[in-house]
C-alpha cells in the first residue's frame, strides 16, 4: 500500500493507494467507529460502489447512511447544497460525525463544501472514484459549488481527515474520463517532475492499457507532488499553490467559450497547456532567463497526442472571445491576469505581465494558424 | 479611542471603540483603499447607517457598493444567502475585495458567512451595530445561517479583518434590545470577571440612562474577555470556547419551546442562566468542591431584573418540553449534554453529567414551583 503524509499539522491527514482498499481498510476504525456517518455520493457511483461503502463503514463500527443526488456538474449548486445539508439533519449528524464523500470532482467538492460548513465544520473522507479527482480534486481541500455566474465561485478550504484511493474503480470509468485525469498527470511532470514525465512518456502502453500497477504509481506521485504544494501554500496566499494551475487559466476559458459542452474539463487543460507552452516561447523572445523552446513545446504535445488528449481547437472557435474569458477566472486580482508557463519540462514560473498580443498570440497559434 | 487586539496570529484583527467612529475612521484606509467593497446590510440598518457607511468607505479609498435585504432573523437563511453570492458576483467582487457586514447579528452572521465563502474566503469587516452585536457575535469569527431544522446550523468560523464599533449607534436601539445585549453583558461577569460583575451593580443607572462613556468601558471589557476566550479556543475544540455559552444551552430550549415568539435571544439566555444557576446548587448538594449558593444565585438574578430583564418562565410553558429541547442543541454530542454552571461569580465549570432529575428541577425552580 502506498501512504502519503499530508504534513498540514493539526489539518494533517494521510492518503491511502491500493488496489481493493474499498474491500475493507484496517485504517478506517478509527476514523469512524461509533460515529454517525453520512456518505454523500451521485446517482452513477452511488449504484456500483454505494453498497459496499456502507458495508465496509458498518463493520468498522460506524452507524452509516447513504444519500444519493443526480449525477453531474449541473447539480453543484445551491439547490443540491441545500439539500444535502437538511440530509445531515435528518441524519442526525452532530459535530463528531463524519461525511463521506463518495465519487468524482462533483461528490468530492459538494459533500466537501457540506462537511466544511455543516455546523461551520465537521470531519470528511475523501473517496475518489475518477482519475481526476484522485490526482486532484480530493486532495488539497478546495471544496466548493458553482453560481450561474462561475465554476467554483463558492466554496472553503477544508481539508479531509482521510482519503481512500482504489484505482480498481478506474475500470468502471469511461475512457474519455481517464483520459481527463491524465491531462492533469501530465501537468504535474512538467510543472515540477521531470522524471516522471520521462516515466509517462516510457510507459504509455501501460497507461493506455490501463495497467493497475502503473496507475498505482502514477497516482501515488501526483498526490505526493500536489501534497508538497498544498503544504507550501495551503490556502492560495503565497502564490506557490497557483503553479497547480498551470493550463488553467486558458483551460477555465476555453470551457466558457465553448459553454462548458465541447471539451471536458482535462480536455480544456490539455488545449491550455499547449497554449502556455506557445505563450513561454512568445515570451521567450524577449526575456534571455527563460529557455522553453518549441522543442520542449512539443515534447509535452506529443505526450498528450499519445493519451488522446487535443492540443489543438475546434474550428469555429474564436481566440479572441477565449483572451476576454480569461479575465474572468477567479485567480484575476483586480483586473490582472497571472500566468503559469513553463520554463523547461519540471519547473514553471508565473508572469504577471504577459502583454495583451502575446496572449492572444499564443491562443491562436495552438491551430498552427500564426507562424 | 479603545483598541482591543485579537491575537490570533494570521488571522488576528483589531476591535475599535469610539464614540463616533462612524464619521471618519483613519484605520480603515489600509483595509479598503483601491478595493471593491461591498456593504451587506438589513432594511432597517441600511436607511440609518448605509450612506454614511458607503461615504466613509468612499473617503477611505475604496470602491464601495451596498445590499440590502429585509431586516428579521427569517432572512437568515439559504435563501438570502444565494442571493448575496450572487450580489458579490454582480458587484465584481474578486480575492482582493472586502465585505463589510453593517448591522446586528444578521447581518454579521450572513455577510461573514458570505465572506467566508465566496471565492473560498475574502476579507470581511464586521460594523456591528446593536450592543448585542457589539459584545458577541461581531467577535469570535462564528459565522452562519439557519435552516428550517435549526438555528446556525450551517456556517464557517471566519475572522473579520476589522472590527469597527461607534457606541453613538446605540441610539438609534429599541430599549429592548439594548436589554438583550445586557444580558450577554452580565453574562461575561458571571464567568469569568467578578469585578467586572460588580462595576455593573454599581453603575446601574448610567447603564439605564445609556450613558456613552459607560458603555464605550462595557463594549471594550466584554471584547477583551471574549478575544481571550477565543484566542484560547479558536474552533470550539478545546471546549474552553464552551463557557461563552453560559446560560445558552438552556435559553436556546425556551427559544424552541416557545418557537422563538414570546422571547428574544438575550431574554432567554437570561432565563437559562438563571436556571443554570440552579442547577449549579442542585449539583452543589453532592459535589462539595461546587460553592455556588442561593445567595450568589440571588445577586445574578438582582443584577438582571434591574436591567428589566426575565428570570422566571411565563405561564404554560411547559419544563419537560424545555428539558428535552436542550438535547437538540448544536453542541450536544452523541446525545450527552455539556451545561456551563457557576463555580462562583467570575468563574464557571463545565458539567458533562448532570443528572436529568436535576436539569428538569433547575427547569421548574425559575418559576419557584419546586423547593
Amino acid at each position: 500500500m502506498h501512504k502519503i503524509k499530508v504534513n498540514l499539522k493539526e489539518r494533517g491527514y494521510d492518503i491511502l493507494i491500493q488496489k481493493g482498499l474499498l474491500s475493507g481498510c484496517p485504517d478506517l476504525k478509527s476514523a469512524v467507529s461509533g460515529r454517525k456517518c453520512l456518505v454523500i455520493t451521485d446517482s452513477n457511483v452511488g449504484k456500483i460502489y454505494g453498497p459496499g461503502v456502507l458495508s465496509m463503514l458498518k463493520k468498522a463500527g460506524a452507524d452509516a447512511s447513504m444519500t444519493v443526488f443526480k449525477a453531474g456538474e449541473s447539480s453543484k449548486n445551491i439547490d443540491t447544497y441545500a439539500k444535502l445539508l437538511r440530509e445531515c439533519c435528518r441524519a442526525g449528524l452532530d459535530r463528531s460525525s463524519v461525511i463521506i464523500a463518495l465519487g468524482g470532482g462533483v461528490p468530492g467538492d459538494l459533500a466537501g463544501f457540506v462537511a466544511a460548513s455543516y455546523m461551520r465544520g465537521i470531519s470528511f473522507i475523501q473517496i475518489p472514484t475518477t482519475l481526476l479527482a484522485m490526482v486532484d480534486s480530493s486532495v488539497g481541500g478546495k471544496t466548493g459549488i458553482d453560481l450561474p455566474e462561475g465554476k467554483n465561485l463558492v466554496g472553503a478550504f477544508w481539508q479531509p481527515s482521510l482519503v481512500l484511493i482504489d484505482p480498481g474503480t478506474l475500470r468502471t470509468l469511461p475512457k474519455r474520463e481517464i483520459r481527463c485525469g491524465l491531462a492533469e498527470v501530465v501537468k504535474y511532470g512538467v510543472i515540477m517532475d521531470e522524471k516522471f514525465f520521462s516515466f509517462l512518456e516510457k510507459n504509455l502502453n501501460r497507461i493506455n492499457n490501463l495497467d493497475q500497477k502503473t496507475f498505482e504509481t502514477i497516482i501515488a506521485r501526483c498526490c505526493e507532488l500536489k501534497a508538497k504544494v498544498v503544504c507550501a501554500d495551503e490556502r492560495e496566499t503565497t502564490g506557490l499553490r497557483a503553479i497547480l494551475n498551470y493550463g488553467h487559466t486558458f483551460g477555465h476559458a476555453v470551457e466558457t467559450v465553448t459553454e462548458y459542452g465541447k471539451y471536458a474539463h482535462g480536455e480544456a487543460v490539455s488545449i491550455g497547456m499547449c497554449m502556455a507552452a506557445n505563450l513561454a516561447i512568445e515570451c521567450n523572445k524577449f526575456s534571455p532567463g527563460n529557455k522553453f523552446s518549441h522543442e520542449l513545446a512539443n515534447r509535452q504535445k506529443a505526450l498528450l497526442q499519445a493519451i488522446g488528449l487535443p492540443t489543438s481547437l475546434g474550428k469555429g472557435i474564436n481566440p479572441v472571445k477565449i483572451y476576454k474569458a480569461m479575465f474572468k477566472d477567479k485567480k484575476a486580482q483586480q483586473g490582472k491576469l497571472r500566468i503559469v508557463l513553463p520554463v523547461r519540462i519540471g519547473k514553471v514560473s508565473i508572469v504577471k505581465d504577459a502583454a495583451p498580443e502575446d496572449v492572444k498570440r499564443a491562443i491562436e497559434l495552438v491551430n498552427g494558424r500564426v507562424s
